[in-house]
């Protein structure tokens, strides 16, 4: 769609994994910590976007960055923060690039479109000798609400007009907006249309996880990652087995509940070889090292006994790859190497 | 209440948080994987009961702590495993100590007490050479559902009457059992009556939660864990406000969602320094590294501006504190140490 791809590199938080995204060692990537921008930085990268508003009390964690010649473009919807970044600048005579975070519609971070406020701290950042004022960045974060494809096709475009009008705006009221910055990995994996736009941000695709198979934005069987899991206790008189997973290995993230209704699942229960989910199991419960799997007649008990491996595919691959200390890479049934994600903050 | 405490460690993952609940440096403990098994072994513990059952691939894992010296006790509530361990000892020519799980009523791990089998895996342990057969452990984890104080006494007798009436069956049939061990955090914190039993195994205790709180085992104030915090997006206009804590800080946890009720909340949004929890705020949402905390009229609107410090009380103390690399020790408003947990499995 003739737009730059700026991978989120949160979800797997390793080099290799942007490595895949991008096809080369370097790149225009996005990260979610300042922690996943030093060390991206230190391994060369030297465009880098932080996605989350910087807490005023970190500006000054920027200036190792411009020691390294890394440019780390940050985002910001305060004045208060505005203030901080150009009291920084004039300090150590720097000039910070910045987006400003729009809200397209999640309601979680931005300015509203429609606020006025908007303009003026947009033309402040314009005008500021201190700052490189590279647009205006915006997440449909509210696609996952979406129910389907077509859902989030809306939702997509929703992103990329109101981003877009925004833009146009700021460029009516003499501000120049060289960036219009969108993206989330639902809607970047349906949409059609990004006229305006000139980067998308997407990062769970990497992986994807059972929240965006039941949205839509995937298939099942184009989920990459998955824990591998041991049978550690069977209960037929209550319908019942204990894998040695608990919240500590998968999350306690709920999944996509507006979609799976019913009784919640943490994961969806596999073969340890196919992949393939396992009929009438239920991982109905999680505490710290166990998880609880419901078990349903016509269930492959076989499959379930004590020893037995299975795979558990998470609802949300990027709580659950954070929990680890490395992965496991497999390819054909064999491991052939490991990845070592960045952790903190 | 003439019963030996043997503190779970997997809360706090660390040779500190053991010294404070030991009042010394070695001791009987309980560990929730072989990892903090493993590192409690090599700080010089002798006496460690690993309170998950083993999964029957990792039972020559034991080797390592016969060649320290070190007890390391496990439990099984399976034929399959009790196979493999057998199967170990004699190999490795060992006597493994080994609980028999009990299921006293939680229903997640656990042989059950009236099913005759239980009496038969027991009195198999009890005569083989290859075990030292140690006695009954159960969990009431089912103190987790209670409502108040009044309720989880209640449990606190079940858990203490089934074990030891079970402990009682099997001496009848001829097994001697040393130890009958019980013990939830919310138990421990109430209970009166231990009769009958020789050890108990909390752990959260010694930091507590808000889900502890919620239910009675403590007080908001005798919570020792909190994440601090800082404001990074204020929006009035939707009575919102963005915290640098999201799930990766403070887990998915929901909480006792059957106590709190109404709309869900991630944890205790309180004054930093008071630790009072502000009034008219509540943490309705995260995302990987965000925090939305909605905010009601009459709330502080000044102690929410951008940049300004909260603490969280997270719903569940041992998967935040999973979460990060190291604690602050906190004595008077200002750090006085660090303490760094064990990781992984």
């Amino acid at each position: 769609l003739a737009v730059r791809l700026r991978p989120h590199v949160k979800t797997h938080k390793t080099l290799e994994g942007a490595r895949l995204q991008l096809g080369r060692d370097d790149g225009p990537i996005t990260v979610s910590t300042l922690a996943e921008a030093r060390q991206f930085a230190a391994w060369g990268f030297r465009d880098i976007t932080y996605a989350v508003p910087i807490s005023p009390g970190r500006v000054e964690e920027l200036e190792a960055f411009f020691q390294q010649g890394c440019r780390l473009t940050i985002l910001l919807d305060s004045e208060i923060t505005l203030n901080a970044v150009e009291d920084y600048a004039r300090r150590f005579k720097k000039v910070v690039s910045v987006f400003l975070k729009l809200d397209c519609g999640y309601h979680r971070a931005g300015v509203q479109p429609t606020d006025p406020k908007a303009v003026t701290l947009a033309a402040s950042m314009h005008d500021s000798a201190a700052i490189d004022f590279r647009g205006v960045l915006s997440h449909a974060g509210h696609s996952y609400s979406c129910v389907d494809r077509a859902g989030i096709l809306k939702v997509a475009e929703e992103e990329r007009s109101v981003t877009v009008a925004f833009a146009n705006r700021l460029r009516e009221a003499g501000v120049e907006v060289p960036e219009v910055s969108v993206g989330s990995t639902p809607t970047c994996s349906v949409v059609e249309n990004l006229d305006g736009v000139t980067e998308i941000r997407p990062g769970n695709y990497l992986f994807f996880d059972g929240y965006q198979a039941a949205i839509g934005s995937c298939e099942t069987s184009d989920i990459a990652l998955s824990v591998l899991t041991t049978v550690i206790g069977s209960y037929p008189e209550r319908n019942c087995v204990l894998v040695d997973s608990g919240a500590l290995a998968l999350s306690k993230d709920p999944g996509a509940r507006h979609v799976t209704g019913g009784m919640p699942t943490f994961g969806l229960v596999c073969d340890p070889k196919s992949l393939r989910p396992l009929p009438g199991v239920r991982l109905g419960g999680l505490s710290q090292e166990h998880g609880q799997i419901e078990v349903e007649a016509g269930a492959p008990w076989d499959e379930l006994r004590v020893g037995n491996k299975l795979r558990i595919i998470p609802n949300h691959s990027c709580l659950t790859a954070a929990l680890f200390e490395q992965y496991w890479m497999v390819d054909g049934g064999g491991v052939v190497g490991s990845w070592k994600p960045i952790r903190g903050w």
